[in-house]
This record gives C-alpha cells, sequence and structure tokens, in this order.
C-alpha cells in the first residue's frame, strides 16, 4: 500500500540521459555550427515525424535496425515505430516531396533517433543525428562540395589537425572486378573495413577462411587497400589496378576531380587524403566516400563520414534519387573534445553576471541590465538581495567571465564595478563606457 | 503477394507533420531568436530523454493528458510513455539534479513532446515546446524578469502590436476567500477562464446553475474580472476588494512591485496591462500569472503564457522548489506571422546563388564561393554546368536574394557579375568588392 505522501523515485530510463547545462551548453554550440556551415552552402533545413508507420521505416526489412525500433500500438491501432536514423525518413520524405521541391535538393536534418541497443561502450538509446545531403545530381561537384563542407564544419568548430579520408567504391568495385571476385564485394567490403582495428594479418585470414579467396586474391586486394602516397601518386599507381573495369575508371575520374577541385577551393594536403582502405561497411554507397578523423584522437574513429548513392527512395517512388551526403557524430565530437580540453568545465550562458545589493534598486538594475543587453551582452541579474560574497560565488559556479556590481552610489554617479571574475580583478567604469569596456574583455 | 518491385507508400501518420524548407527556414530562426533571448538572461539550455518510465510521466495520474500519451513496453519489459509536455520532465530532471545544480536555477528547454489526442483544429500530435523557468526562488524579481523575457522575444521576433496580460492567482484567492467561495476556487477559475471567448452572460449562467454562486457571489466576481484601467488605477480599485484576505494582499503587492519594476525597466505601458479576468487553467498556478496577446490577432489566442507556482517537484523530491516560468507557443506564433505576412513565401537558407556555366572551371567557383563564406555570405553553386536561364529559374524558385555570375572571362579579369534576383538588376562588380557590394544590397 502506498501512502499519499511515497515519492516517485526520479530516474531516467538506461541508455537515456539529461544534459544539464555544462553539457548542454557546448552540445547546442556544436549543433548551431554545423547548422550554420551547412546553411551557408545552400543546405536548407527540413524535419520529419519522429514515428512513423513501421511499414514505411522498415522497409524491405532485415536489417540490425529493425530489432532495435522502438515499435508499438498507437491509439488508432496503427503498427508505428520510433526513427532510428534520419536516412529512411528522408528517403519517405524525398519521394512525397520531391515534386514540390525540385531537384537538385539540399537539405539538412538535425534530430533525435532512437535505437533500443545494447548500451555498452558509451551507445545511447536515444542520440542526435546531424546530416546533410544533395540529391537529384550524379555530379562530382556535389562530391568536392561535400568533402568541403566536412571542412569548413571541422574548422569552425574549433579543429586544426583533423583529417578526410577519401576512397570511391567504384575502384573497390573495379578492382573486385578484375579480380573475378564481383559476387563476394559485399563480403570482402565488411571484412575490409575492419583493417584499420584488426590490422592486415587478421583481415587477410578473413578473407581467405571466411570469404573464400585465393592466396593471391587476398595479395592484391590487400596490396590495393594499403597503398599510400598523395593523391596523385596514388591515382597513378591505382590505374593500372582499375584499367580492365569501367567502373573502376569512372571512380578513378571522380576522385581525380575530386582531389583537383577541393586543392583549388583551397583545403590544405594535409587535411585530405586518399586511402583506399576505405570501405564503409553499407550496401548503399556507390561512388565517393568519405571518413573523417582527428589527428590527435584518431582511435576515436570516424566523427564525420558519408558518400554517395546511387538511389535514395528506391522503396518509395520511381524517380531515381542519385545523392552524396554525410553524417556528423555529434556524442563521438564531443566526447573527443572534452578529452582535448576544448570544452569549459564551466560554461554560463551568457558573459555578465550582476549581483543584487539593494532590493528598493530593482528597477535601476532592470534597466541597467537592459542597456546592456541592447548593445548585445547578456547578463543575468541574481534574483535576492543576498550577502555579496554569496551571489559572487554562485556566479563562480556558474562560469560568468564578468561582474557589473552597483548599489545606490553607483546608480547616483552613474558608473559601476565591472570585475573580471577570472583575474578576480575589478575597476571602475562609467555606465556608457561599461557594453565597451565588456567587449575589450571577452 | 506483393511483388518485389511493389512501391511502398510514402505518407505521414495522421497529426504528424513534415516540414519542408519553406516552413523549417522561418521555424528555426523563431527557435533560435527564443534561444538567443532565453540566454541573455542567464536562462542556460537542458534537455531530458523523450521516453520516460510512466509512473516518472504519469505521476499521480488522473489527467487529461494521461489517455493521450504514447506509452508502451520496451525491450526490455519496461512501462515507458513519451513525454506530453517537459513540465513534468523538468520536475522529474530537477529533483534528481537540483543538489548538482543549485538555486536559483535558470533553464530554457526546446523539444518535441507527443499527445495521442484529436487533431482537429490545428491540433498535432508531435509539437515543439519552448519554455523558460527561474526555480529555487519566491524573489517577485524573477516574476518580473518573465514578463522582460517575454516582451523581449516578442520583440525579438519581430513583433511590435502585443500585449502582456498580467494578474496574480492570489487576487482571485483573495476575493474567493473573502467571499466564502474557497472550496469552490477551480471550478470557478475554470469558468472564468471562458470570459474571453464566451462572454459575461454565459460565464454568469454556468457560475450560477453549473458552480452553484448566489447572485451576489456571481456579481462580484465577475465585476472583478471585468475592471479595467492603467494597473495604478485598477490596484486602487482592486485593493479594498482583498483587503480581508492576507493571500489577497500579497498579490497585490507582488502585482505592484511587478508592474512597477517593468516600467523603470523600459516596458511601454500599452504592452503589458493588469488584466483581473485572466485566471489560466491549471491548478498549478499560486502567484503571478501571464499570457500575451498579438494586438493585430487577438482572437489566436495566448502566443505566450506561464505563471509562478508554489512547488516544481512535490511528487519527486521533499525539497521545496518553488518558481515561475512561460511557454512559447511556437506553432500558434507561426501561425499567426504567416496571417500577418511576417513570413516570406520563399526563402533561401543563404543570400546568394552562384550558376555554374563552365564544367572546366569548378575549381575557380569553388575558390569564389569559399572566398564569400569567408567574409560571411553564404553561397549555394549550382552543381552542372546548365543553361544560364534554367539556372537562375531554381534560384528564383528557392527565393535566393542576389546572383553571383562568372565564366572564364570574369575569372580572367578578376570581376563577376553581381543581380539583384528580386530587382532583376545587374551590375560588374570587381572581386576584391564583392562581399561588400553583396552586404551594402543585403
Amino acid at each position: 500500500m502506498s501512502s499519499k505522501k511515497q515519492l516517485i523515485q526520479p530516474r531516467t530510463l538506461k541508455g537515456f540521459r539529461d544534459f544539464l547545462p555544462a553539457a548542454m551548453i557546448p552540445r547546442e554550440r556544436l549543433i548551431d555550427t554545423a547548422k550554420g556551415v551547412y546553411r551557408s552552402f545552400g543546405f536548407s533545413p527540413i524535419d520529419t515525424p519522429s514515428l512513423e508507420y513501421t511499414e514505411v521505416l522498415l522497409g524491405k526489412g532485415g536489417a540490425e535496425t529493425d530489432k532495435q525500433m522502438y515499435r508499438f500500438t498507437d491509439h488508432g491501432g496503427r503498427d508505428v515505430g520510433m526513427r532510428f536514423d534520419l536516412t529512411v525518413p528522408f528517403a519517405r520524405f524525398a519521394a512525397q516531396h520531391i515534386g514540390t521541391l525540385g531537384t537538385p535538393f539540399k537539405r539538412y536534418h538535425v534530430g533525435p533517433v532512437w535505437r533500443g541497443e545494447n548500451t555498452q561502450r558509451g551507445r545511447y538509446r536515444e542520440f542526435i543525428q546531424c546530416d546533410f545531403d544533395t540529391i537529384g545530381t550524379t555530379s562530382t561537384t556535389s562530391d568536392v562540395e561535400a568533402a568541403l563542407v566536412i571542412h569548413e564544419l571541422f574548422r569552425a568548430i574549433g579543429f586544426e589537425r583533423f583529417t578526410i579520408r577519401i576512397n570511391d567504391r567504384r575502384l573497390l568495385t573495379g578492382l573486385l572486378e578484375s579480380l573475378d571476385l564481383l559476387e563476394q564485394q559485399t563480403s570482402v567490403l565488411r571484412v575490409l573495413d575492419k583493417l584499420d582495428k584488426a590490422g592486415p594479418g587478421a583481415v587477410a585470414s578473413e578473407l581467405k577462411d571466411g570469404v573464400g579467396l585465393s592466396e593471391a586474391q587476398v595479395s592484391a586486394v590487400l596490396e590495393f587497400a594499403q597503398l599510400e602516397g598523395s593523391p596523385a601518386a596514388l591515382l597513378e599507381a591505382i590505374e593500372p589496378l582499375v584499367r580492365g573495369a569501367e567502373v573502376g575508371l569512372a571512380g578513378h575520374s571522380g576522385l581525380a576531380t575530386l582531389f583537383e577541385a577541393a586543392t583549388a577551393a583551397g583545403v590544405p594536403a594535409e587535411r585530405i587524403k586518399l586511402d583506399p582502405s576505405i570501405a564503409r561497411g553499407l550496401d548503399y554507397y556507390t561512388g565517393a566516400i568519405f571518413e573523417t578523423f582527428l589527428d590527435d584522437l584518431p582511435g576515436i574513429g570516424s566523427c564525420c563520414s558519408g558518400g554517395r548513392y546511387d538511389d535514395l527512395a528506391t522503396l518509395y517512388t520511381k524517380q531515381d534519387l542519385p545523392g552524396v551526403g554525410a553524417s556528423l557524430g555529434v556524442d563521438r565530437l564531443l566526447a573527443a573534445m572534452e578529452e582535448l580540453g576544448m570544452i569549459e568545465a564551466q560554461s554560463a550562458p551568457c558573459p555578465v553576471f550582476m549581483p543584487m545589493l539593494e532590493k528598493d534598486r530593482l528597477g535601476d538594475y532592470l534597466a541597467l541590465a537592459r542597456e546592456l543587453r541592447a548593445a548585445g551582452v547578456g547578463v543575468e541579474l541574481y534574483p535576492e538581495p543576498r550577502k555579496l560574497g554569496a551571489q559572487l560565488k554562485y556566479a563562480d559556479r556558474r562560469g560568468f567571465a564578468l561582474a557589473v556590481i552597483a548599489g545606490s552610489s553607483e546608480f547616483e554617479s552613474g558608473t559601476c564595478q565591472l570585475k573580471d571574475l577570472r583575474a578576480k580583478e575589478g575597476v571602475e567604469v562609467a555606465r556608457g563606457d561599461l557594453a565597451a569596456r565588456i567587449g575589450e574583455l571577452l
């Protein structure tokens, strides 16, 4: 029997997270930065429902995600599911609206997705995806642009040392065709995808014993995947290997255009590499493929991946919708930024704290705060006239950079104390100069 | 039997929406504006899970929302639900984390909520809530600040003609106490809440026949609710009516402070009114209450409502967490903005369109676009070298303001054509002046 006053235990479900301000402020900043970069290249925001018909989300079915989908019957008896990625809803969206939207169509989409998967190793059951895609064109321009978006994005977030590794599925297809291994392509690529983590020995064994390749085939595949050098040198080395296959030559030519254009557009050579070992696990990709690694934390894996596909929405429409896009790994990137000390432990939502010293001066405090906000400076006013020390302790804990301190004598003389809470230094400033002085200190 | 090639019908669930760019761009802009204003007052972002234990979400249960909640059993056999508002999760969040966060704590929270309710009259089963609250203080400063946040918010969105109507539950309680109607308070307030829409005649009948008030009690309640005048005049008229009840006097004093401080902080008198008829439907509120109406579309109802409450998280913790906050009606406001012509029918995610005239110049186009982006000007480059007319038609359809047109001769002479797509005018501009000239035109 529960008594009336028994409390409900405040707790969250396993795999789900509360975001406190210290985590949410950098998170929101990262997402805003991504949206700004996407927009600057002409990508438009869209949104789709969190819940969709199960039939729409599962499509052909059979994928791992099917079992992980949160699925139930709604109030109207419909079989519904919570979206497990933003790609399937985008395919449905494109099939439904492309007539209105026209092509090419460039969209970004930032939103939560849900997977009831095992929560080990920093995996969550609810997480944000942050995708951009161009559909309705096969032009290499859009492939180059995807690489440029990734480059600008990482720079805008604050990274200087990162590498976009690029390959083209068609090179791999061409190689496998020339080795008479086209039928085993999916299995070979799945195994090859492990090269970075498992090493060439393990990959060789699995290709031989698991997939059934001959010694010569294993050597050829591994030799290709382990090629190193500048894009120009690699393209020269690869050309003879794929010469026999039209698809391989198309991939070769696409990569040549891509690297030339990216260089012309100002991407430094050390940030963009041709890497024949990049395979990407998914069947979906058919052209250029991208992965992005942080030079100071390569072990964390790719923080932004994507590629070109032949047809986005084949399940929902007969219209061909080829495209190219990538997805920013928000959780992984934030974890990396924290590990690299790029996120301040404390962060206030605005720079200035204003203690309240005299209750009768409420109107004066509010007017002063409003003046600063009108000048573009965010201010938090403490709501009660407590001791100054206690209020400054609150400000320290919240991570404010500056405090503007005023009482009756300051309000009457048109001045205030401007205190740098980091340097613990204060100066008296005329009210008319306050916003400018704050600007200098920030 | 379905054939392999049978398509899945691309459709969304009833009550759920796709947002195309034309709807999503103003939506994202509105939400960004709200977040910016919240931050400028020191409110920090938080987030909570979309899914929670049913026990946590339903609390005492019995509310209308219970039946509307999307509820199911998850993979681990847990009874879970999708959040139907942001208030209940915030209460749970506060109970769980307030020790870490400290008080006062100011948060904003923007996110989707789900209600499987009837979809008539522009109601949706998934919609965004956009709330801000200050908890852990009973200071009137936070009440005033809530009104100031609403005022700055509507101004920042682009409204000049709006009215924040303010009342205090304690005035109503004081009046009802003096009329010996405290026990019927909830019923009386629910009926009074309809005054604006149903009119005094219908409200009088319902108070008499439905709630059982005497003629004299009905007159006293309606007379109070229909008082009009400046805040100062109203406070003078109300004082004798609540003089007998301590709670009424406390409300009177709170409102006096609130209006005085808001005026001192620069809120124009025509935008902030004391309105004794504002009751708010919910039991929850115990002090100042707010509603916000657009002067040009009053019939659309309140676009931002809220108030003060005594205890946020009583279900989850013994710690008292008084607070004050409000919620911006995002859907309602966007509908109003559309009706008032404040949203452009077309809107591109960035201002400049760049047609591609020569495929061989890809690197030059990308470099020029990058120059503009580095100067803060977003540019979309068309991915293929189609006819200029076709590309400009695409740009028109997308709503771009300007086009930067260049081919070999322009790249060689270091110039380009800058075309205003709205005025259909073009000029030749030196490349070095381009960003500045674009800035002048926007």
